[in-house]
């Protein structure tokens, strides 16, 4: 029997995970481990409880939902995604791939199939980077990416490390614990929406990835020399603000530079100190982030934006540091994923294209331990991590189909 | 006789009010209406009662404690300054002329002085612009130059209201009330220190002032369009940081563009938002601060920075509004306090230069409404704002010992 989507009880479950949100309507916020991002865990795993599944949770909040298979000891077929949410973002980032694969495995159960291999659903920890600077938490340690002590040691703006916030989250045992082998799983696939404009412009109902972009992030401290905004003279100055002003502008020109259209170079944070309207900036942060699909191209990016750090700090007479906060390797995904849920799409009789996933997902950790594809679907304008992040119900459910067919193939 | 400075008294006195703050020593944060803002108040009016001072506080805690002359009716003559701190700074500006200005008056009544005229010392509120985005709170309202009204709703970076905060600190009455007639004061004198290098670098201890500079400032917000890091493509990008960084750099070369050396403009505050290394930047709010000496020169910058906020903010394809947080006119100061200055340095047998302030000061208000003077001492390498903010002890008893002089030829 071919699985069929229950499409409104998705909605109303994609409705109810966005009122666990640390602000109004319809912007979300969701920090891992804050109060409303463990109480949406509570839910959800009420929700995986009823639709029959054996829930755990890993030392780092990784939390798996597993449908047994008529033969357990094979290794699983797993999906899932993230839904923590980075301040005033949207409702569909993540959030699509973990309730849609929920929905998935229950089309399965309706539709009567009896997998051979385990199903599992996975909520993976912190894939946003909001909290402890580096995104793809869980997927990391899963993967043996990260090592368990320097994840613990990861302090967040409070100075909190991520060994106090997930004990205080209750997450106890060992780190050393989350990896997992490369035996495990027979493969993964995520589903998840573009974040970019293709799939809409081109009116395709599905996106199947090829290959995951690969990002790095830095993150630059610039030390001048404060004082009176009034009294410090101008040719005195050793302005830190000035100086990350132009280390920005270079980090854009950099990224420009590279004369293709899959390179970006974003500033996203900018703390100054002392921040007062009388005062000179003598210390700033920010953090730039960096991605292509080709590796050697996005190193020369890096490389660009390290000599502009050099020079503007000479020129400015300011201490400039800078520290690699990650810089991860692109992902290839599996033959054997992408197949099947192109056997999926066909069966389904939709439409879909091969195509890059520039945004960084969990996937990118997985394909190192295991067989890994991803499904995109459109989402209105190609907007993500804003509070107008949109995907339609209708786009949502073809998605999920298509998961559902593609986790049935995988686990025959 | 001649008023006698007791130093080590005075420096105890520093010390303790250099206690009531927010941050480890040496730096200090002590915010208008804060816990410790409203400790060091409870201190310092003890200390007046200690010294047969009569104490009131008006509407916006605005503090005056007053020594009554032997014709009270008269005109009476006041001293004094602020003590509010901004975020990380030091614990020389503005305490100087609060404790030095009640040692004064400590001194002249140990040395028998009966003054004809009362002597009046003032404790400004909110000097600083940290917490309401506007300086001198205190001394416009009490000359007139901002409307009750306007004052009321200004708010703090929580939203909170002045009307709210002022009444929950325990400041009752009308706002309107604080306004004093032209008739209230015959002279009013400000001990300060510099806050640059002038008197140190010429081995000078006083600097009797002949102007103040005439400040303004900005509230810069930009409006672009936000998104994912790794997803929107740079041509598609309305970044709305890198039209603040392109700002911040127009406002600099705006300051350097006039030739002259009191042309200053700067920087301080860049709110970034949503502010995560994984989004571009949709909205950022920056305050630019413009001084000058020399009215025509300032607004002439500040039309500068206009154009450049319209060029960019068209390239850019982003929304830049400016608004005008306060611009206001320089202040002369009167012959009648520079020459009771000037008689009082010569009478102590101590050198002086004249100068004029490029920092910011009750006095600029105080001039509106009171012949107005102010006296400035060295500091070290003119550095303030700053932990490292310093003021030899013996440096500030000869700046102590003039103020005394000059409050006993006025109130004489």
């Amino acid at each position: 029997m071919k699985p069929v989507v229950d499409s409104e009880r998705l909605s109303a479950e994609l409705d109810t995970l966005a009122g666990f949100s640390d602000v109004p309507a319809p912007a979300v916020t969701r920090v891992v481990f804050s109060a409303v991002d463990l109480a949406a865990r509570r839910w959800f795993k009420g929700l995986c409880a009823e639709a029959g599944l054996d829930t755990r949770e890993d030392a780092v909040g990784n939390t798996y939902a597993r449908w047994h298979g008529a033969d357990p000891d094979l290794p699983a077929v797993a999906t899932g995604s993230h839904f923590d949410a980075i301040p005033h973002s949207g409702r569909y980032d993540g959030t699509v791939g973990v309730l849609g694969g929920l929905e998935a495995i229950r089309a399965l159960r309706r539709a009567g199939h009896r997998p051979r291999r385990s199903v599992e659903l996975i909520l993976f920890t912190s894939e946003e980077p909001t909290r402890f600077g580096i995104g793809c938490l869980g997927s990391r340690l899963m993967s043996g990416s990260l090592a368990p002590e320097s994840a613990a040691s990861l302090e967040d703006r409070d100075g909190k490390t991520l060994e106090e916030v997930r004990t205080e989250a209750g997450f106890l045992g060992p780190l050393a614990g989350v990896a997992l082998g490369r035996d495990r799983y027979h493969a993964f696939v995520e589903l998840h929406i573009e974040q970019g404009p293709l799939l809409e412009r081109e009116e395709i109902p599905l996106g199947i990835v090829t290959a995951i972009a690969a990002p790095a992030s830095l993150r630059i401290e610039i030390e001048g020399e404060g004082g009176h905004a009034g009294a410090v003279l101008m040719p005195d100055r050793r302005d830190a603000f000035l100086a990350a002003c132009e280390i920005a502008l270079a980090v854009e020109a950099a990224a420009r530079g590279t004369g293709s259209i899959d390179t970006v170079g974003t500033v996203g944070v900018c703390d100054v100190f002392p921040g007062v309207v009388n005062g000179v900036p003598s210390r700033v942060r920010i953090d730039v982030d960096v991605r292509d699909i080709e590796l050697a191209r996005r190193d020369g990016v890096l490389a660009a934006i390290e000599g502009a750090c050099r020079s503007i700090g000479a020129a400015r007479r300011v201490r400039v540091a800078s520290r690699t906060i990650n810089r991860d390797a692109p992902a290839t995904c599996s033959p054997l994923v992408t197949q099947a849920l192109s056997e999926a799409a066909a069966s389904a009789g939709l439409p879909y294209r091969t195509m890059v996933s520039r945004a960084y997902h969990d996937s990118s950790f997985m394909a190192e331990i295991a067989p890994t594809g991803m499904l995109f679907i459109p989402c209105r304008a190609g907007v993500s991590h804003r509070p107008d992040e949109f995907a339609s119900a209708a786009g949502i459910a073809l998605g999920v189909e298509v998961l559902a067919g593609a986790l049935q193939r995988l686990s025959a």
